[in-house]
């Protein structure tokens, strides 16, 4: 019997999508990425997961796990191998409000896990722009970010345990609640940010938080990132540190906004430097709206602001936050961009900007650049659009991008991963002793390197 | 030439002791263990670091690496092998006041990163009673906590980056002060509470904070811990999340505490549940102390808290935590404890120690039981005085503690580690999936076995 039969057996035939069926999940949605899968395999429990691994294990056959496809690095690729996609690990295996955390499956969509939170006066922090597609296995297997991190922290930050299937088919159950717990190598922050190459996760423990029973959300022009910095010291000390988001745009991200989204232009005339800046409070009776007019009208007196806007409604809240998650939608209109996820020391960001654009200029005098930025954590998303369709010159941006950032005491990959499209900077920035040890890991979990091959190591 | 020949040479006689010098390092503070080390080396830098690994990769030689030596569980016993002390590295190689990091290497005493903090204007969080002799390294190896916890996580959340030598003498340098960096597996995280047994820890890249510019301190008498649970909810919604610390002290450790340090006995009648809090802020003209009083006269109006004491000056708040960090001192009167460190779900905690009292009275009828915990962590130091010294009994009782945190869902170690003193604990009870992960990524990393043999893994 051959692999596909033997998995419609352990899986029913309908959970085994070949040929023009399968053929649908071989592309990813920035367009930048197509391929051409084996099959497509969709589990519904942990012990089928583990089965499908089994049989891989013995048959040598490689396996690419799949959840939202809201990637930009090419994680999912599969030419040849098989998906195994979580979407139909939606449950949620417990909910405790007490403690402030919940148990679910590896294909719970994010924007589900805001929903549920919100039903028991609690929040799940983590968000971005893809909420309504990505799925829990794959923000963990990522890390992912977004523009709550400044205060609650990327993903690995709000996972306190996982389920994963390892690639011989063993499952390893760490599903604890427990905020304290030194019982042996820290095995779950191994597998988050893994993307799929060390296990496979099928569940999590997710911490919850109190919501925020009032937010304060402003628009700020600035003429400067550094005054953009002093003005994030100053919201966060007179709130003692409730800043939620601190996002940059810059005037050329509010032109292209304009023009692709009209509804969602600029309230002002842009400036240089555009800030979103949100507050959350959970203190009976604070008035955050209040305190941040307070702390923006100090900083117009003192001339570091020159704008501002603060949203007086949820509509006109709801409105500010399109303008920023509308992100993705506008930088992508075109396969042909560079798109560059990098991090730098906050004081570099500056000099790191004034230095690209000479830089992009230089190789290729008809690009054009965009830019945008969760500013609070020194992570800018930077895309280049080149005047032509050509490999080498976008590998030449890419290399670009990453060495002026590696530079500047950054790193090429801030929240979005390595997946495909970053393997060669690995090989060309990352430490060499810590890529030999990433291998020998790899190998050690993962000898016949049947998970996710061809990501992540160089 | 000798192994302890060549040492000498690379690091100059004077730092390899030997014979009588040696063995003065061959016991741990609490009296629990003792050993005879081969010698104790002491190198001034990485590089000396990485030569003596080098020399005992060749040789096979075991190492041990050893900082303040202020751990629990036999960590640093060395029986026949070479310790590695860490003691003369104590460079702070960095300060950024700005980016609020700071670099320094792993012989540098938490105290003075306390010390150094403040004159900034600036804090490291991390604080426990053995301040003032644990080291960089030794509270990154073992991810310690302490009293803190509650409001800025372990040690593992405090550290960005990291510097470590590999078993063979390779240096890696992972020294990044980013909050996001996503390329790669999380190689950090693994060092950080391996206890030496995957590499020797040189340098971190730590976090620093905002100073808060004012605290309020109070010790709080109530009848349970489920009203001590709800005051913790009610101050940190009262206060937007400005608890740093809920340390939970039961009547029978304040009449231990009255009886050794009289100077420090509580200031009201003990009740059954005592709590110290405190809380902090940076905002500009906060009252914290006026929003506990208010806080708590409301607990009290409702009957949950029955006495409260506010610490009015500096002088009194030091008074409130020397209650709290004589633990050790009054816990570790004799060598013949059974000292437990367990973390549960915070409703658990209740159960625990009702089933406990009878539980220890079944193995000893004599035996005693001291508790103190870091109640917002749900992790208790859970400390058994057996009526006679027999290390049977005293393994019984470990073994009973264990289980029965274990059944209610916690761990059996939550800020200690493991040592040698819970290896059959983790044998126990340890995920076997997570222990054979744990043998495979040990043996990738140290083929030899010579880091910290006999260590963390059963």
């Amino acid at each position: 019997m051959d692999l596909l039969d033997r998995l419609s057996e352990i899986l029913g035939p309908a959970q085994v999508l070949r040929g023009a069926d399968a053929l649908a999940h071989g592309r990813d949605w920035t367009g930048h990425y197509a391929w051409e899968p084996m099959a497509v395999v969709r589990p519904g429990t942990t012990e089928e997961v583990a089965a499908v691994l089994r049989l891989a294990q013995e048959t040598g056959t490689p396996v690419v796990p799949l959840g939202g496809n809201t990637g930009l690095n090419g994680g999912t690729c599969a030419q040849g191998a098989l998906m195994l996609s979580l979407a139909r690990m939606t449950r949620i295996r417990d909910l405790n409000p007490a403690a402030r955390t919940v148990v679910v499956e590896a294909g719970v969509v994010l924007e589900t896990l805001h929903t549920l939170a919100a039903l028991q006066g609690l929040a799940f922090p983590l968000t971005f722009g893809a909420k309504g597609s990505a799925m829990v296995g794959g923000f963990l297997s990522t890390n992912a970010g977004g523009s709550n991190v400044l205060r609650y922290g990327s993903a690995r930050a709000l996972c306190l345990g996982l389920e994963v299937v390892l690639a011989d088919g063993r499952i390893w159950n760490g599903l604890t609640g427990l905020h304290k717990d030194n019982t042996g190598y820290d095995l779950r922050d191994l597998m988050i940010g893994a993307e799929g190459t060390l296990g496979i996760i099928t569940a999590a423990v997710l911490k919850l938080v109190p919501a925020a029973t009032a937010h304060a959300t402003a628009l700020v022009g600035l003429d400067s990132l550094s005054e953009a910095l002093k003005l994030l010291n100053t919201v966060q000390a007179g709130t003692g540190g409730a800043v939620e988001a601190f996002e940059f745009m810059p005037d050329r991200y509010m032109a292209r906004l304009a023009r692709l989204k009209p509804a969602l232009a600029c309230p002002y005339a842009p400036r240089p430097v555009n800030v979103l800046i949100e507050t959350g409070t959970t203190v009976p009776g604070a008035d955050p709206i209040g305190a941040l007019e307070e702390l923006l009208a100090g900083a117009m007196d003192a001339n570091h602001v020159t704008e501002a806007v603060i949203a007086q409604s949820a509509a006109q809240r709801r409105k500010l936050w399109e303008m920023r998650e509308s992100a993705a939608e506008i930088t992508f209109t075109t396969p042909d961009i560079v798109d560059c996820d990098i991090a730098l020391p906050l004081d570099r960001l500056e000099t790191f900007l004034a230095r690209m654009t000479p830089a992009l200029a230089a190789l290729d005098p008809g690009a054009e650049e965009l830019v945008i930025a969760h500013l609070g954590d020194g992570n800018i998303h930077y895309t280049a659009y080149p005047s032509r369709s050509d490999p080498d010159l976008a590998q030449a941006i890419r290399a670009k991008v990453s060495a002026e950032a590696v530079n500047l005491g950054g790193s090429f990959s801030a929240e979005h991963g390595v997946g495909i499209s970053k393997r060669a900077t690995m090989a060309a920035h990352k430490d060499p002793v810590a890529l030999a040890m990433m291998a020998a890991i790899k190998a050690a979990l993962d000898p016949k390197g049947i998970l996710n091959p061809g990501k992540v190591l160089p």
